[in-house]
């Protein structure tokens, strides 16, 4: 069947080598899912990954956006400005009905795994994975949803005391919505970085930063570590400052491989817990409460016909989130 | 103050380059410890990768042990046939104060770090360290009390329940205990080896074997993976055949490095446990009470003398434990 003009859209497209603005098809919703058209969507670092072969993925990248829906089924939901969850599972597989959708075996994620993303003019998402963005927040604070979710995966996985003590390994966007997150629940949060004028930033909001490049005597041990480096140096340096019995979340995901000895983890009796997505409904509740501040972390926004310019700064060292402004 | 002859012992002293017999001075005493002569000292896997450079140990290695006390302060002890847990620490930093004196970072341990060790005619530790060996036991049951005691650790950790699913990865002397002490919480375990040898005397103590080297189909992943292998292959096949959201215990250490990108880690979610030294009381009273079968894990017996041979015997691929008997 013929596709017609009118159903063509914009899109950025990575064929395996290379990210190219293309014309292809607009996606055609499922059965319960919604037509959105994307206002805008930010550059994860996973999507710099994806470029470099992590997930191996081909289609359009893109899973972190606002949109408003088009057509969905109820139609309640038209003309709504959304944000979405990104895993799309079986809803009827083992860990789907103990509630582990999020690690659903059949699952894909939208511009990560086997579902075309958010880097283009429409997406199609299941009805049940939206959440309707609260009118106070503006389309470029709701973007930083999905990255304020992944942060409040943390306190969901871990009982965090008041006296429990925290480093955030990184100085980027995640570990910034990672520590304004933990110091929700704890009192002693520092991060730990390299860039200067990103750990200015950080601590513009309140957060206790240290330079690793200016590390001076020796760094206390803490009870948790939370890795947001999105590097294969992450994990070591985490081993070196957790205390013994204390605990690693591992968040960075990255192409490419880590060589180490993790003798110290079995030693050292340390807990190393992989945290991913988070729920979406904690994310939007604090920002339109206001407890997290994500403007100060966004770096750019850029219309996506300069989609190119786009990614060359948020691969910039002193990035944090760049967005992408499609409608 | 030179030594007397009759202050010699035998010993076997690794150098960094390679472990001799040499006559040494008979370890001194220090305040609230034993002198105690060796009966017997076990192999183990620790003790052949320090021999390629782990911990950068120098002295008499050895911390598997069964033993006669010669002198001790309390004098109670004196004639006792004893066993020791290995960490020697100091008992007034936070990590002893808070009953985590096997993590205490001053520490030294026995044949491994600061302390020579039990491949000797004599060796010294703490009273407090020490645990009477019920009659019942012979010398040969009694030196597995370390390792089934870095068994018992997994339990001490971790809450099993009887619906629990687990493998152990490895078909050593270690795999072969934790398997026989995790059975003990939950039913379903089965130990994943290459040696057919070795698996068939795992089977016989009635617990569930796979050889990976005839795997058939696909391995069910697992609540619980416990990684006994020693070697840098355990890690990622245990990432593997982890359910999403599942734990790996991490028992294996080793010289030298993995090379592995750990996003199954953060992408499935997955807990990653390090456990090392376990509870002796625990240990005795399961060898006591026949819960564990030990004596078909035992290889072999050696005399001091002949310690090149039982170091040979201990590092072939058939081998589960190799003892050296020293009085």
């Amino acid at each position: 069947m013929p596709v017609s003009a009118r159903e063509r859209m914009k899109a950025l497209v990575f064929d395996g080598t290379a990210l190219a603005e293309r014309l292809v098809p607009r996606p055609r919703p499922r059965r319960g899912e919604a037509l959105i058209k994307v206002r805008c969507a930010g550059i994860c670092s996973t999507d710099i990954e994806i470029l470099r072969g992590y997930m191996s993925f081909r289609g359009i990248p893109g899973h972190e956006f606002v949109g408003t829906v088009v057509s969905s089924s109820p139609r309640r939901l038209a003309g709504s400005r959304v944000v979405g969850e990104i895993n799309l599972s079986c809803g009827s597989c083992p860990l789907c009905r103990a509630g582990l959708g999020t690690h659903c075996t059949t699952r894909s994620v939208l511009g990560i795994q086997g579902r075309n993303g958010a880097f283009a003019e429409y997406l199609a998402l299941p009805v049940k994975n939206l959440h309707i963005v609260p009118p106070s927040l503006s389309d470029e604070e709701a973007a930083f949803t999905e990255l304020v979710a992944a942060a409040c995966e943390i306190p969901a996985q871990v009982d965090f005391r008041r006296s429990h003590s925290v480093y955030v390994l990184g100085d980027g966007r995640l570990a910034a919505m990672v520590a304004q997150v933990v110091r929700l629940k704890t009192k002693k949060v520092a991060v730990l970085g390299i860039d200067r004028d990103k750990l200015e930033r950080i601590a513009a909001v309140g957060i206790e930063t240290r330079d690793l490049k200016r590390r001076h005597g020796k760094l206390d041990r803490r009870d948790f570590v939370i890795d947001c480096t999105g590097s294969p140096e992450g994990l070591p340096l985490a081993a070196e400052l957790v205390r013994p019995r204390g605990t690693i979340i591992l968040k960075s995901t990255y192409q490419g491989t880590l060589e180490w000895n993790p003798a110290p983890i079995a030693v050292n009796e340390i807990t190393v817990m992989g945290s991913r997505c988070g729920p979406f409904d904690t994310a939007l509740d604090l920002l339109e409460r206001r407890k997290i501040e994500v403007l100060p972390f966004l770096s750019a926004v850029y219309p996506l016909g300069s989609w190119e310019a786009a990614f060359r700064r948020a691969r910039a060292a002193d990035a944090f989130k760049v967005l992408i402004r499609i409608a």
